[in-house]
This record gives structure tokens, sequence and C-alpha cells, in this order.
């Protein structure tokens, strides 16, 4: 028995129509004889109804099933009657009398319900990922991906990409993140690595000509796992010749705008905000600012310099900054609700965390007392200060500061609802630092990848300050996300070796990693750049979810383990042998979400 | 300067516009005081004029130009002389004549032509691939490959396949060929494995109730590696729930007359050959025979078994058989030429080649005076014998003779002319046997793999004599390849636990390895089954190459090295540590193609 039909997709179209069904009980009811079963598959869920008068035999097996049985069953479409009509369900206008029917397999009873917003312990949905995929909201979300996938793909093909396969086995490369390793059995002792990004191998295909490139790619990277982290990850990886940087932003916001559109079903405007790295930070304290509400920081360092607030006058001294952010009407806040922000801030590096209420007509709090009048005048006009608000100073570095403002505007402007939950907020950010200097290392490191071209401009500080430098590298962010990031690239061998020799590379050094493709840039290279957008975000965000492993059909724990298969697993010895390794350590660690 | 024309697409509608191109110098000419550049970029070739009467600066910077320079050039399409059209060139109408230049970039002398049929070192080719691929038949196969993916994904699509990447970081199963694995360095002295294929989650899939799924994906398998196989390999990887396998065997059909048609302009008629493995076996020595041509395999043991041909009788009392081809119109055969399928026959395990010419109205050779006159007209009749015939026969094991006789009508069939070479021929190859015994391990293993399902009548035989069993699986052949492989699925968990006792797992071992599978089984597993495509060979098929390495942009070689990049590589002491193992032996290998 074959199904003719979707269960989700039957209607009063169907009426009086002779239909076969597969699918899983998603519950059954026995009323007075009479079994109605919700039958459930991808596309929805229907009533089939077994009943005496229509075959007892039917009723007698049908009565047999149990909840996620699967049945073929066949029967006729009838209109339900007016009082019976189900509202809630897409077919409830209709139910499938059945008169054959055959289980086609049995099934304990799953340790989870079938159904939408379950609250139970993630490992155990990890676990029977099988059955957590059943739910309509995980299969909503693939399908989503899916189509996403799909969108993408196409919209590329019609600005005459073309879709390439880069290798997954390739070369280690120490700059970046950690890279998980192959040993390799043909050469002892040596060893692929998964790739982080096809960066050189697409870089490579622009050399070779093949003008527009894309894949929808798996990338690895063998870090510490966050939320928005997976060890292996897919990106929407795109590169193109002889294109500007503004003709490939626009590009891409053709291509956002037209996901949006037949995702989620809502029109963006074009062209997206442009912010610079130095705005960004400055105003949001973040290189991802959440634009969907204001709430700018302020630097107020030369306003509060001369004043009396020991800390502030220091720290400006010492080459640091002091800014505040204005927390609109939140002047009511009890002195707890205050003081909680303390250990808050402190966790993104603050020392402390000053605050001025303006309430009753003045200006409240520790330290006001310290200011003179022309400074606190200054003060609420820098800061837009009226009463009821509450003004929030840090003062650090110029980092600190940023985390510790930007996050508390992100924590106040969520728990003040100033975000549209149901907006999507695009914005690039652009004009990037190229490098930035490692306290730890003592030396530069790429702020986007070694490969990043640098403004024209200031080409000329590799040789004085470095650190001036900025790149000709783009940022997309979303709702305070990033979701993707690409950059004109360095085409010019000359130029690349200044890079090389900036991020401390030895000529030898430069040339045993990456001489293939200095060598490369010999050869007739074109000007060249690209971006690579977060597939797993995008879907995430575009489906409302707040983790990516729910993006994810078999996703990995935050300790990367598969909890299903229990990958990482112990091998033979044999297979160690066969690639001329050994284990140095055995350890069992935490597998958990 | 950005291009506002592809070079390869300028023609007589564009006479009299101002253009910008942007490319590769394919070659140069000057001719005095005029350079003629023809410049290539990925849609083709137009040639471009520099002279004193359009830019005498133009000109003068064109001039510095050499092979493989990149530019920016403008000017204005003009019809050409009657006298100077190229017929040979789409663009050969037209040339354009230059106001502008800007070289983009310089390039050295490449180490082999950019142009198509080039006969050098593949090793040269594959170190610079990014100029191999710069060359139009190496683009052509590209673009085939990104056409091709997108027929697949459009066709699925349509029919309502959803598209689900599955993890690359997996678990190691013995079963199958060799694992890659990476070793985790959460997990001290546990590993993942690379995926073989997405087998077992695509059958999760089908127990998640996804239906219909669909991936083209990577796999990767850590073999010696011949001409037609690469450690990673790309696979279109389908896999359904409530179809039959006729359902699923026409559907796939479809796709491959839709891959056909639109990629190489061929219609194929439907259905394709159904052929039995006993069949393809029996008639053409070959699970995936070539049915191009006929020139079938004949039985003869039952004449020949009495015959005074010592070594034929032996062999079929012994429970071998006698098997022989004839060779229409090769009895002119020079005696050296007949003597030099002998050595040919041996790779394949003969240890001797018998043959009859039909020759001067006779029958002619060694053993012809061991036969009667009655079992010579018998032969004569079974093999269809005519003047001019050469008949070779073939005693041995079932399987020796079988790949003896059916690489021999391969070899002779191709030098006879009897192939189409622009023909494509199709055919399912059906009722595999489910188990193999392999000598060696004495077990049995699946010829397929330990998930598929065996035909319902002959799962009594598990307990009896499991080697009869026949198995829903199907292989799809094209022209003698394996492009794709499938079978319905083993779906019941004691059906299952009746297969891996087969395999001669113990309980224990099935439960180590595959018992998230089993209990997924026990959760409602609808019927389900699948295919996998061979991406990367139906390209090379349809692209005409003969090599697998023509068709992916960045191939191993036979050593499974990266001439390229150079991967495999040594890698950092610190980066084992972390990972807590140890390098056993070193070792250098060869590494070419």
């Amino acid at each position: 028995m074959l199904k003719t039909h979707h269960c989700g997709q039957l209607g009063t179209a169907e009426i009086g129509q002779t239909v076969v069904l597969n699918g899983w009980v998603q519950r059954r009811r026995d009323l007075g004889g009479v079994l109605f079963i919700d039958l459930r598959d991808r596309s929805g869920i229907v009533q089939i109804v077994f009943g005496p008068e229509y075959s007892g035999e039917a009723l007698q097996i049908g009565d047999r099933s149990r909840n996620e049985y699967v049945l073929a069953v066949k029967g006729t479409v009838v209109e339900r009657d007016a009082e019976t009509v189900n509202a809630n369900l897409a077919t409830g206008q209709i139910e499938v009398r059945i008169t054959e029917i055959e289980i086609l397999n049995s099934a304990k009873n799953p340790p989870f319900f079938i159904e939408d917003g379950i609250e139970i312990d993630e490992s155990l949905r990890l676990k029977y990922r099988y059955l957590d995929l059943r739910r309509p909201e995980m299969q909503r979300t693939l399908m989503l991906r899916s189509q996403a996938a799909k969108i993408f793909r196409n919209f590329l093909d019609d600005q005459s990409f073309i879709e390439i396969e880069t290798p997954i086995l390739t070369k280690s490369t120490p700059e970046g993140a950690r890279d998980y390793l192959v040993p390799s059995r043909v050469h002892p002792g040596e060893f692929f690595a998964l790739p982080q990004s096809p960066q050189i191998f697409k870089q490579l295909l622009m050399v070779s000509g093949m003008e527009r490139y894309y894949q929808i790619a798996r990338c690895f990277r063998d870090e510490d796992l966050r939320a928005d982290r997976q060890p292996e990850f897919t990106q929407v990886d795109i590169e193109t010749s002889f294109m500007s940087q503004e003709q490939l932003l626009s590009m891409m916001e053709e291509l956002m705008a037209k996901l949006m559109k037949e995702t989620v079903g809502v029109d963006i405007s074009l062209p997206f905000q442009r912010i610079t790295y130095a705005d960004a930070m400055g105003k949001y304290g973040s290189d991802k600012p959440d634009l969907r509400f204001g709430m700018e920081l302020k630097d107020v360092s030369d306003i509060v310099s001369q004043s009396g607030v020991k800390v502030f006058a220091s720290v400006v001294e010492k080459g640091g900054q002091v800014k505040a952010l204005n927390a609109k009407g939140c002047a009511s806040w009890s002195r707890k609700e205050i003081d909680d922000l303390g250990p808050f801030a402190a966790r993104y590096g603050a020392k402390g965390l000053a605050w001025i209420q303006v309430k009753d007509g003045e200006m409240k709090g520790p330290i006001v007392k310290f200011f003179s009048e022309e400074e606190m005048a200054s003060l609420k006009e820098r800061l837009d200060a009226e009463e009821g608000d509450l003004l929030l100073f840090s003062a650090d570095t110029k980092k600190i500061v940023a985390d510790v403002l930007g996050n508390l505007r992100l924590k106040i402007g969520r728990e003040l609802g100033l975000i549209n939950e149901s907006e999507f907020k695009y914005a690039w950010v652009v004009d990037f630092p190229l490098l930035g200097w490692d306290e730890d290392a003592k030396r530069y490191v790429a702020e986007h990848h070694p490969f990043t071209r640098p403004m024209e401009e200031d080409v000329h500080f590799f040789d004085t300050d470095p650190g001036q430098i900025r790149a000709q590298a783009y940022d997309l962010v979303l709702n305070g996300y990033e979701v993707g990031g690409g950059s004109q690239r360095i085409y010019q061998r000359d130029v690349q070796e200044k890079m090389f020799t900036a991020l401390g590379f030895s000529p030898e050094e430069a040339n045993e990693q990456f001489g293939f493709l200095l060598e490369a840039f010999e050869y007739g290279t074109p000007p060249h750049g690209g971006i690579a957008l977060g597939f797993d975000r995008l879907v995430m965000l575009l489906s409302g979810r707040s983790n990516l492993r729910e993006t994810i059909a078999f996703p990995k724990t935050a300790s990367a383990t598969d909890l299903l298969s229990n990958a990482p697993s112990e091998v033979e010895s044999k297979q160690l042998e066969q690639l001329s390794i050994r284990i140095a350590r055995k350890e069992k660690a935490d597998r958990s979400v």
C-alpha cells in the first residue's frame, strides 16, 4: 500500500476519493468502539477513523497500533460533521474512513513527546535525535535550511557563479584556529588537515580564471565550543574576480533580500547601512552591533578628565577612556538593581561601574559630588540626560570600555524591551583594521586573515606603523550577530610578502606554508575578493531559534561529541598501526551538551 | 575599469559600443606597429587591437604585456574587414579597438601552454593546477559539473526531496573500507572517522520521518587508489521512505534522462534495461556490463565435459565451468596476435587460454583434435560460429572464467570497434546476492552493505544457507561503469540482527558498533531505501574524459597527495601533543600521480 497522498495536504477537494496514506500514529482515541487516530507524516496530520461499519477487520488491526507505530492505510475522504470540524488542524474539515490497514512497523513508547515546545534535557533529544527530528518544529527548521540553500544557489547560478567543490583533506596551516588533523596511512608521519575555510582554494580558483565561484562548504575548527559554535559548520562561500567591493556588497544585499522574502516573507530595504569599524566600536562597543535600537555609547573622556573622580582622571591620563550610556527611564531602578549590574560588567573586565540617576530634578549618586556644575551640565548635554534616566560609566582601556558598555547596552536594551524581536536589521561593518597586536605573542595577527587586501593609501604603513593599516574587509551583521565576513584579497606577490613579514613570518616560513600561493601570484592573478556567509547562523536567525544545534540535523555537543552515535570513540589498534601513530594519553572526558 | 562585457560573448550586436573587458593575454602579435592581442576570460576569446590611431599611450602600455598578463581595457567594438574575419572564433566577426588599458597584473611564462589537448606530465599540471584550470577543456568540465549538480538538485527539489547535511566527523565502523581517522583533542585516545558514505545518517533521517532526503555528499575511503578512485569523492546521496524499488528506479531513470538531455543534449530511452546479477555475470562476465555491444559469453561446460580436452573435463568435474566467446572475424589474427591474449588473460587469473579458428571452411587450432564431430558441431551451434570467427575458451572457477572472458570481451570489442563511443547505454543490474563468502576471513561479508534488505522470500535462508539470499539491491551501470548503487534497507530489528549474525558479529559487537541503529528500529522505522550516484564518475563519462582527476578541481594523486599544496605534510609537535598522539614511524613515500 504505497501512499497516494500526503496526510497534511488532504482537504475538501479530496472528498469522496479513495486514498492511501503512510505515516505515524500521533495519538489515538477509542470512542465507544470507533477508533480515531491522528496520522502524521512530514506534511502534517490527518484524522483517520476505524469503525465496524467501514471495516471490522481494519478496526481490529488498527486497534493494535500505539503511538509512533508506522501505518499504511486505505480509506475514503469524507467531510466531517459541522460539530466535529477541527479548526486547529489544516485538515480539520475532513477525515478518512479506513477500510484497509497494514501495520508497517511497531514502536516502543518514545522517551519524549513528538510535538513542539517540549522542555526536556537536550542530551536526551540528541541521543534520540531521530525522534527529536520527528517534531514539527525540527522538520520546519530543516526544510527552511534546505530552502535557504536552494535560494542561495539559484541566485548565484543566475549571476553566473560556478559551484566548485574544494578538498576536505588539505594542508595544515598554523595561522588561525586549531586544525583537525587526519593522519596519512600512505605517508607515515604526515597529516592532512580539515579546512577551516576553502580560502586558499577559492583564491586559486580566481587565479585559474573561474571568475565567479561559490560553494556551500563544510568547514572545521577544533576550538572550545560555545552555544553558537560547532566543530563542523557550513558556510556559503563566494569569491569573484574583477568586481569592486561595492559591487560585491550590493549583490550580497540583493541575495539577502531574496532570502528574507522567500523564507520568512519579510521585505528588507536596500542598501544596508554601512558603518565603519571605528564607529561600530565607538557607538555600540561591538563590531557586530545590534542596530534594532539606539542607546549609543558616548565618549565623555574630555568632560571628566579634570573632574574630581580620580579614577576617571587617571584612566584618561594613561591613554584610556571614559564612556557612558544613558539607560532611559531607569532612574527608578532600586539600588540593588543598579548594584547587580556590577558583577555583569565585571565579566567583561570592568573594575567598577559608576552611575548617576537623574531623579526628582537633580543628579544623584556617589560620584555626583566630585563634578563641578559645568562638568555636570556638559555630561547632561552629551548624554541627552533627562528626568528619569540612569547614566552608566565605564573607565578603562578602549577595549574593555567597549566590551563592558557594549554588553550593558544589549542587556539593558533587551530588558527595556527596546528590541523589536520580529525585525531583521542588517548592516555592513567596513574599514576594519588589517592587523591587531597580540600582546601574548608580541606580534601582529591578521584581524580577518593573512590574505586581506590593505587599503591602497595605507600600504605605506607596513614600513612604519602596521597597526594603522585599514583593510578592505567587510562583515555582514544581523541583529547583533556576524552572519558573514569577507574582503578584497591581496593579489600581488610583493604586498602578500609584506603582509607575511608584518605577521612575523620569515621568508622561509612564508614559503614553507604558502609558497604555492606566492608562486601562483606570479602567473597573472586577477584582482579578486569574496565573502563567506554563516549558513547555520542565518538559518538560526531566520527560524527564530537561539541555538545553532537546532538548525543542524546531527549536531555535536559543547564537548564535541555526537550523543547519537557516541563519536568520537576508541578504534582498533590495527587501525592506528596502519596510520603509524600511537596514543600518548587516554582520558575519559565530559561528553555533555 | 570594471568589465562591462565578457570577452567570448561579444558579437556584431555590440558593434559601435564602448566596452570594458578584463581578461588574460592568450597571445600577442605585433604587425608593423599595430598590436593584436587575443584576450581570454571564462567565456572565451576576443581580439583586441592597439594602434597609434586609437591611442598611442594604450599601444605603448599594451606593448609591455606578455602571455597571461591580466588586463583591463576599454575600447570600441568594430566589424572586421571581410578578409580578416576569423571563422574559427565565436567572436571572429569583430574586434575591439583599445583606447585605454591598465595592466592589472603581470605573469611569468607559464610552464605549459594554456590551451586544450596539451601532452605533458600530469604531475606538472597538478602542481600548477591554477594554470591547468585556465585551459578551456578544464573550465568546460568544471562548468558541466556545476550544471550537473544543479540538474540533480532541481529535479530532486521538484520531487519534494529535502537537502540535509550529515556530519563529516562521525564514528568509525570496522565494516567496509578503511576509514580516515581524526584524533579528538577533547577526548584523548578517541577518534572520529570521516564517512565512507552518509549511510547510517540517511537511514536515521528516514526513521525521523523526513521521507525524502538528498545530499551531494563528500565521502572518504582510505584505499589504495586506481585511476577511477580518489580518497575523497562525491556522491549524489538519496534516500526515500514509502517507495517501492520500482518507483525509485523509475524516478532515477527520469533523473538520468534529464541529466543527459540538459548536459550533453542526448535523448535516452526509458525504461532502462534491467538485468539480473546472474545474467550480467553469465553473459558479460561482469556486474557492470558494457551493453553497447553484444559478444556474449556462452557456457559450453555441458558440451566439453566429456571431451578429450583433459583440463576442460577436469574443471567441470571439480565444479568449475568452461565458457567461450566468439571474436567475430578474428580468425585472421596471426598466431602472435592470438598468443598475446594469453598474458592478458593471465592478469585475471587464467592459467591458459584455448582457442579455435573457423577458417577455410574448417575448425583449426591445437585443441580441435580432442573434440568429436558431434561436440564440434554443438560448439559451432552454441557459439554461432561462422567462417572467419575466433573462439576463445576459459576453464576455471566461475569467478575466474567471468573475469577472464569479461575482460577479453571488452578488450576485443574495443579493438574491433564494436563500441559506439558516443552512445550512452544505461542499465540496472538487480537481484544481487546479499552475502559473499570471504575465504580469508572465513565468514560472509555484505555484497552491498550490512543494511541491505534481503528478498522476503529468501529470508529463511539465514538459518540454512545465507549465500543463497538475494538482496533488494540495484546498481546503475553506464557503458561498463558502475555509476550508482542502492538498495531497499532493512527496517526491522530482528532482520537486522539476523544480518549481523550472518556477518559473524556477536550480539555484543553488533550493539557496540550499531546499537543506536538497532535501537532506532524499535521506534517506528518506516520501510525505506535509497541510492548513491557516483557524481565524479558521471561527470567523467558525460564530459568524455577517461580519468576522475580531470573532473575534480583539486584532485589527489594515486599516492593520495595534493601536489599543489603538498598535503599531507608534517605538522608541529605542539599539534600532536594537543591531540594526545605520537608518531610511531616516519617514512618518505612516493607522491606521484
